[in-house]
């Protein structure tokens, strides 16, 4: 079969490798003659799996035994509630920048925990933009902040100064560049982009800023209670954390977040590169704030759109269609994603102006 | 390679047809060319395989509309919080009926959110009876129950009568035996026993219980959300939903419920016969509860315990040894367990007392 240059926003593009690694232990995993879907998580071959998932986040976020690594099930939503639920306190407040749609759901669910405050937001420009030049306070719990905006096509270059925890929703740039990862108390990230298949939620903690609420919490919501039990305080989501460990592996046996950041940078330099020449299309984010992982652009000339869709079709390209609160096309170039699927998507955008402008 | 017997708690074992189909679409999903792992989950590939893993449930649970359907992350552990989160009203309370660990977890989550009572327990004799004979109350909230328990090998043969709406845990016997689903409000189970793989917990729940307690709820936790969201308010557990609707379909084609329950019945007729025959063996539970799907068994002579390990493990069976609560040994003998391989334990027992008796 003819390949498929999958530029789908998330779940998102594996490296093929992984995926044949994934679908030889869902009939032998690790030369037991069983399948991984029907073995112990408590089984040796399991934990070595769980130990070497969360160690791997540690090394190549280059951190120590200050932070903790957890992966969880219930999405990044879930994290959206578990945030404020183990960090806010009763008697103050937490203070978040609205970057779009999932920023908007976290601080939704900040607001059913406790007095939230938004200190930032580009929702006057419907998020075409990352809001800059605001005061972190110094008297709120935490600062949580997005760092790439899936939907909008919008990244953070570099992070806010904080005197208090900075809280990171990192589910759609993890490990797609270097970031200084010790200036976060907390990152987490749905794995269903850079690093894995839906299904597990990788939460890094800096333990000293847990338990601090005295709220009394359901356990599974408590991060105090996974780190506890390593991450295995109930049955894991098995199988997701097993393809996010051969996913990280991938990285780090390819030259880890240095090859991947320059490859990524190749790749968005490339697709941005053609989107600003070609007299077709036109992007749709302030230059400074584009995302390396999620290009967004628009026909200049909407009403030829079947005709462009036509020509994407047939080179083999999927999953580039604009998300409906922002409409023109998106594509996601994750880590895993090959410089040849975007010179791909490039090579149509060029044939689509010389046969259509 | 030899054959494995897979007597595993759980995780445990999977129809071979399954396994076969889930390494497929890890490679090549539904002829898209792209892997199960790498797609969105609003595709109409997947939305599919959604509503078919939640309509197979109703199917085979024979109720009508007035239920609904969810896969959620968080395993069973998140439904002990989120039963009580989403039934349990400020001035009312809640009863349970407590028979080990799984249920004293969920009890304890009960208690964080409101007020709970323990109206029956086999804690007395180390949880190897099911208690009966208690009186449900008509004023409680709700009573929760759990089906069987796992650890210690007891299962509740038949339900308590209710006026108030019946929770049950059904994680470690759902779609074992045929059970009148229109006698409870909410069925949950942990779908890695009967069902399917770690990662994805079902969730039936009769709608009209819903949205009484007047709580402001966290979305993730708020089972009207899911509804709404027609269980993809988030990104849902993508490959753990798949396998399981691939199990729930393997069940049907073979004949559904009517035909397991026979055959699980077979398969815990041969072994309890064999444990009550033998000299070398005693069982750990009042015969009347014994469980059909976990079947806990002691040596009568402990210290021969290696000679009959050494003997199970030439044979190819694994994931035999009793959990540390109970000791000596557990087998279980899920749905999707072979005679053949309940025969191939008998064989070994056999071949013990021959040998060592």
């Amino acid at each position: 079969m003819a390949k498929v240059h999958n530029f789908s926003a998330g779940p998102g593009i594996l490296p093929p490798d992984v995926l044949k690694q994934a679908a030889e232990a869902c009939i032998n995993f690790d030369n037991m003659n069983l399948s991984l879907l029907e073995i112990s998580h408590r089984s040796k071959n399991y934990v070595k799996v769980m130990d070497e998932a969360r160690a791997l986040i540690k090394e190549l976020f280059e951190v120590g035994d200050e932070y903790e690594v957890m992966y969880l099930g219930g999405g990044a939503s879930t994290q959206f509630a578990m945030v404020p639920y183990n960090l806010l306190t009763d008697s103050g407040y937490a203070a978040y920048v609205n970057t779009g749609v999932w920023a908007s759901k976290a601080i939704k669910e900040a607001k059913i925990v406790g007095n939230t405050k938004v200190i930032a937001s580009s929702e006057d420009k419907n998020f075409t933009y990352i809001p800059k030049g605001y005061e972190v306070p110094k008297d709120a719990d935490y600062l949580h902040v997005t760092s790439n905006n899936t939907i909008y096509g919008t990244q953070m270059k570099s992070f806010p100064k904080c005197d208090i925890p900075l809280v990171c929703d990192m589910s759609s740039d993890l490990f797609s560049r270097k970031v200084n990862a010790k200036d976060f108390s907390l990152i987490y990230a749905g794995a269903q982009k850079n690093i894995g298949p839906a299904g597990s939620t990788m939460v890094m903690v800096k333990k000293d800023i847990l338990g601090k609420t005295g709220r009394k919490m359901l356990s599974m919501l408590d991060y105090q209670v996974h780190i506890k039990g390593e991450s295995m305080y109930n049955t894991p989501p098995v199988f997701p954390v097993y393809v996010t460990m051969l996913t990280l592996r991938w990285l780090k046996a390819n030259g880890g977040i240095a090859w991947v950041e320059q490859l990524n940078q190749q790749k968005a330099d490339l697709l941005y590169g053609e989107i600003d020449r070609n007299s077709q299309f036109v992007g749709t984010v302030v230059k400074e704030d584009r995302s390396n992982m999620n290009v967004c652009f628009l026909l200049n000339s909407p009403e030829k759109g079947a005709e462009f869709d036509k020509l994407w079709k047939e080179a083999g390209i999927d999953g580039i269609v604009g998300h409906r609160d922002v409409g023109g096309y998106r594509a996601s170039i994750y880590n895993a994603m090959p410089l040849e699927s975007v010179q791909a998507l490039v090579d149509v955008m060029k044939a689509f102006e010389q046969k259509f402008a």
